[in-house]
């Protein structure tokens, strides 16, 4: 079968991708849309950098996960909403035909297995995958699998705003509007919380910002950010949402913050980063630094998909089959043109 | 009157200082003991990028201090316990001879101003100083004012260990058995929290934090903390106390600690720090730093030692006169030798 695979910092199109077979748990489906996540574009650039800071950090459990070999060809693609096609043997799944998705993982006799960056399982950037039939989510009230794709960025939007313990009369300033940003100002919108000011330098991306909720938008070359929320804020306590993930923006954060300022951390800086510890001391700072989400909050997101209560699709700026996919990565370089595209296989 | 002053980066002692007379809201003490704390040793060696590090921060109210000036006498010695000698005129006091200590500010008519770290207030490390009346906290239980000169460490660790949230079931690593680490040792004793494994270079040092109630302690240079850690906590929920203040302990958490731990940070670090924010995001640190303590917590630091709850005098290793002030502040850089000097002048 065909899939996208990441060869060497490329993506290249296979089309002799071994047809993967369901085994005892596992159901085969049909990707019906993908999400192309900024993680894929971290990890094309900076996958030798990822695999090195994760050997030397100590402190995860371990789980027995085999290393990625970025030698071979490594399977990507975890924003996924599929159609079932056939069930393994003695496997309770849902019927063929009815759409789900999943947290991106496959739970298999040796431990749980990240579903994408893998260099031995299919993930969503092919035409078919595997799935763990018990962490299967059915896809409500006839939603769109293109709508339902936005599960997954909307759980990361989800987890960042529940770790970050925002509380009404606290007011938000996202500085990054991707895919990341944006689906903090929508569940910050979904909360009530007011005011939120989201900070990008493009025009497209503020307008995004804009009709997801947030209540005022700045670009950061004609005004600092935490001017704006000077401005906005009047004083309210501040949360800080840094969804941009290059050095210098902690550092930046620390420095400029008002006393007291909780900074949750929802972009991956992949290199290293100075900061200067005595602001944060001297205004009694917090940084919570968030990543992924948990089942129940991937649950959650897709429910408020289907219910209306978190529309993100304004987000989605395009649409790709496998063969756009090198093409749609290229793309995604120019925040002003693209923010998410979708692979249809 | 005498006092020790800064001065160009050493402790000098002067007995030319004007004596202080109260004004309206004022009173006048005599110094009974004031201990000498690591950030006067700070100051001393950085005070010029202290202030670099003020004037580039944003986010701060500003309480229109006068800039400290470098280039004169800086009084110091903010960890008092003292006399009442004289009210000043129209000013309700405790009466003479009672002893008092206060948090180390004086209210003015133009703001709220540090009593140490002055051009023009002497404070501690002199004979006699004013304070604010209304902020005057009676000594209870005939408390020897050495051991009252202990409340503004003690409260020090109070506001850390309150700031950590830590909760019962959840374990605490200390980095670092100066005054600071000892005193969050000793709080986090008070409050049942088990185990408590504490780091130092020092046995002496170490020998004290296992007095003020550690479960366990370790010399980093025998064994990593956190492998200690790993030891005695068995897989509790972690909070780590960062109480040493030099680069690259924070990157050194970030790198070590499990998944989830909590980063209390109340060592100041006064220099730029490189930290990788990859192992903060994938382990979903917390960093939260702490500085100071609120008047509630002043006072209630106060009680706990003066009804016995919390006893820190192990940590007083030296007792000198104002003529020992400098030679005090050279034998600190000893950790083996000394933990709190008290100045009783």
């Amino acid at each position: 079968m065909r899939a996208a695979v990441a060869r060497g910092g490329a993506v290249v199109v296979r089309d002799d991708v071994p047809e993967p077979e369901p085994q005892l748990g596992q159901v085969l489906v049909q990707v019906r849309a993908c999400g192309i996540c900024g993680s894929d574009l971290h990890f094309l650039r900076h996958a030798p950098d990822m695999l090195a800071a994760g050997d030397e950090m100590e402190g995860m459990p371990d789980l027995g996960d085999p290393p990625i070999d970025l030698g071979r060809d490594v399977f990507m693609g975890h924003e996924f909403a599929a159609e079932v096609l056939e069930a393994g043997p003695d496997t309770v799944a849902p019927a063929p035909g009815t759409v789900v998705t999943s947290v991106p993982v496959m739970l298999t006799m040796s431990g749980v297995r990240n579903l994408a960056y893998s260099n031995e399982m299919p993930s969503g950037y092919g035409e078919r995958m595997l799935l763990s039939a018990p962490l299967l989510v059915e896809v409500p009230n006839g939603l769109d699998p293109r709508h339902a794709a936005l599960t997954e960025p909307t759980a990361v939007g989800l987890h960042a705003v529940n770790r970050s313990r925002i509380e009404a009369g606290e007011g938000a300033l996202v500085l990054g509007c991707g895919p990341v940003g944006l689906s903090v100002v929508a569940v910050l919108a979904q909360r009530g919380i007011e005011p939120i000011v989201a900070a990008d330098f493009s025009p497209a991306r503020r307008a995004l910002a804009s009709s997801l909720g947030a209540h005022e938008v700045v670009d950061p070359a004609a005004e600092p950010a935490f001017d704006a929320w000077a401005r906005a804020g009047r004083g309210r306590p501040l949360v800080v949402y840094e969804a941009i993930g290059v050095p210098g923006v902690i550092a930046d954060v620390l420095r400029r913050a008002p006393r007291l300022t909780r900074l949750l951390v929802v972009g991956v800086c992949m290199e290293s980063d100075v900061i200067n510890p005595y602001h944060g001391i001297a205004k009694e700072l917090t940084i919570d630094f968030s990543f992924g989400y948990d089942p129940m909050e991937f649950a959650s997101s897709l429910r408020s998909i289907a219910e209306g209560e978190l529309d993100l699709t304004p987000m989605i700026t395009g649409e790709v089959d496998l063969d756009g996919v090198p093409g749609a990565f290229a793309a995604l370089g120019q925040p002003d043109e693209h923010c998410k595209i979708l692979v249809v296989p």
